[in-house]
């Protein structure tokens, strides 16, 4: 599509972004990775409608300009797909095979999903809140041909950051990324994230729909009953120097992003050894419970040859990054520190 | 120094074979990845003798002249670096960030160690024979400066198979691969086959040499007594296409090596998708103890975008390459499957 992705499935269409491209702040439209289930559906932001209805005192259904009616916010996350780096966990488990690129960060702008529901007249004895995209589909081992939809905790649907998003980096949303409207839900995982809304129900039972409960789980394949996926683990990559890159002897700068789902990124550490030296990276941003942080490491590169460089973030609850990621069923959440190639000159 | 080696260490010099260069049977010379612990030694092959002592009868002081009148044959082995893809196991472990090329084939000329022992009149109570290098420094926590030195046990030194080789492909050793005179040792990783062979020393009790006791040992990190590394374990790669590559949709001609310490290889496995199918490869060689067994693979590349392609193989005594390569403190034997990305156009 260009050069900002690399193609991970022609159709539908994913992609992730080129490690080259990942930089400090705000990815670029064009090069924020493209996640879909389901083939792009065509709607008209004209005449779509978000219906909101089940456990609510005042069904509705909504246009994109009654969206914007309601006020909108404006605000910056960083959003992963929940399958990125599944080629680092062995055996390598089913699903689409992202690298490390998986990852992007835009400034969203649309109405709190809260201020729709209340308007709507959200009922006590709901429990969660399912958002259900027009993009539908069979998946192989599903129950026939279904929308994408996924539910939400009533808590982390009203929350005032949780946002029925129209814009994307100050434009109307791009039909990869769900035009007219998605779902944007800071710190989790993209699969929450909603794409291409069409209806909001509000439930007073678990929802078990094939996205809640037979993909976007944590099977660890030790009989425990398998969980949603959610949250964002912590997790950092490097983009500067990329793997199999050449550089001069001398200092050089390396420079990475770091980000998790639990909160702020405290701490990265690397290592350009076989790992008897950690050493703090120094970060150039504040933690931010929604953006990844940029950070940098003066390496002084010495013996020409090939060098495995290393990072690994803390997040502020305390949680570390692991060696290597827990394997799981459908490899999500793969976390685990990666090793790159690097060579001296 | 050439465009078939991926340098890993300019000094001393460490390099593996670009993948791309590892094709069937022999690998061409300048193509065959050098391991070296320490810097070359410059050895006049004219003067150069090698001392035979220890348990014998008969020391010797014997000239690359006096080794070939002992008679030479020639044999092909495949030889693999113990460390040979160390950058895949987690955490990475200390050592030379080997990846996956620190494996060749070659013919080699020599004198089987053997008639050399003879020649001494081993004692019956040898135990282990243990064959040092010219090469010498000192390791960062090892005793001082020693000599590279490991020893087999008499078994193996008087199989008819482990030689004294003078010669490799056709032509005098070259330099960096132990000239005048190195030991080839079939079926064991690299660091059996001492290079610049200077001593040979039949002992009657174990060798604790920190080759032998403190590198190149399998140390799980359980407490167990660490053993030392032996037989090549069994493994298999593709080497074409490689990572990265880009095919055209259509019939894809897959193929690759396999190899094992332990036996023939009698089964390799290739998958194309989320493990759900794995397939027959088809073997192009008869099982052989001692050399790698090209393979190839018809694969109906369809669906454009990025496919993980993963081969595992079975060597003659049941051993199959397991998920992921069983890590040890200094990272040897590292033979996990390893999916590589391959896209389709």
């Amino acid at each position: 599509m260009n050069d900002h992705l690399v193609v991970v499935k022609a159709a539908p269409f994913n992609a992730e972004t080129a490690l080259r491209r990942l930089g400090e702040g705000i990815t670029p439209t064009p090069a924020f990775y493209v996640r879909s289930n389901f083939p792009v559906p065509a709607l008209d932001p004209q005449s779509h409608t978000v219906a909101v209805e089940g456990a609510v005192a005042r069904p509705l259904r909504l246009s994109v300009r009654d969206l914007r009616e309601l006020g909108v916010k404006t605000l910056v996350t960083t959003m992963e797909c929940a399958g990125n780096n599944r080629m680092a966990l062995a055996p390598l488990p089913t699903g689409e095979p992202w690298q490390g690129g998986a990852v992007s960060t835009a400034r969203w702008t649309g109405v709190p999903l809260g201020a729709v529901l209340e308007r709507a007249g959200l009922q006590p004895e709901a429990t969660e809140v399912v958002v259900e995209g027009a993009d539908h589909g069979r998946p192989k081992d599903g129950p026939g041909d279904i929308p994408f939809a996924r539910s939400l905790p009533v808590a982390k649907a009203m929350h005032p950051d949780t946002l029925l998003a129209l814009e994307m980096n100050g434009e109307p949303l791009p039909a990869d990324h769900g035009a007219p409207v998605r779902l944007v839900v800071p710190q989790w995982y993209g699969m929450a994230s909603v794409k291409w809304v069409a209806r909001i129900v509000a439930v007073t039972e678990p929802f078990t729909g094939y996205y809640q409960r037979q993909r976007y789980i944590y099977d660890y394949g030790d009989g425990a009953a398998p969980t949603p996926v959610t949250a964002m683990q912590v997790k950092s990559l490097i983009v500067s120097p990329l793997e199999g890159e050449e550089v001069a002897a001398g200092g050089v700068v390396v420079r990475g992003l770091a980000w998790s789902g639990a909160g702020g990124i405290v701490h990265v550490e690397v290592t350009v050894d076989g790992g008897e030296n950690w050493q703090d990276a120094r970060l150039l941003d504040a933690p931010s419970p929604y953006v990844w942080s940029s950070w940098e490491f003066h390496w002084e590169a010495g013996e020409p040859g090939r060098h495995a460089l290393r990072c690994r973030a803390t997040d502020s609850t305390g949680q570390r990054q692991p060696d290597s990621g827990k394997w799981n069923k459908y490899g999500y959440g793969s976390n685990g520190v990666r090793p790159i190639a690097v060579y001296i000159r």
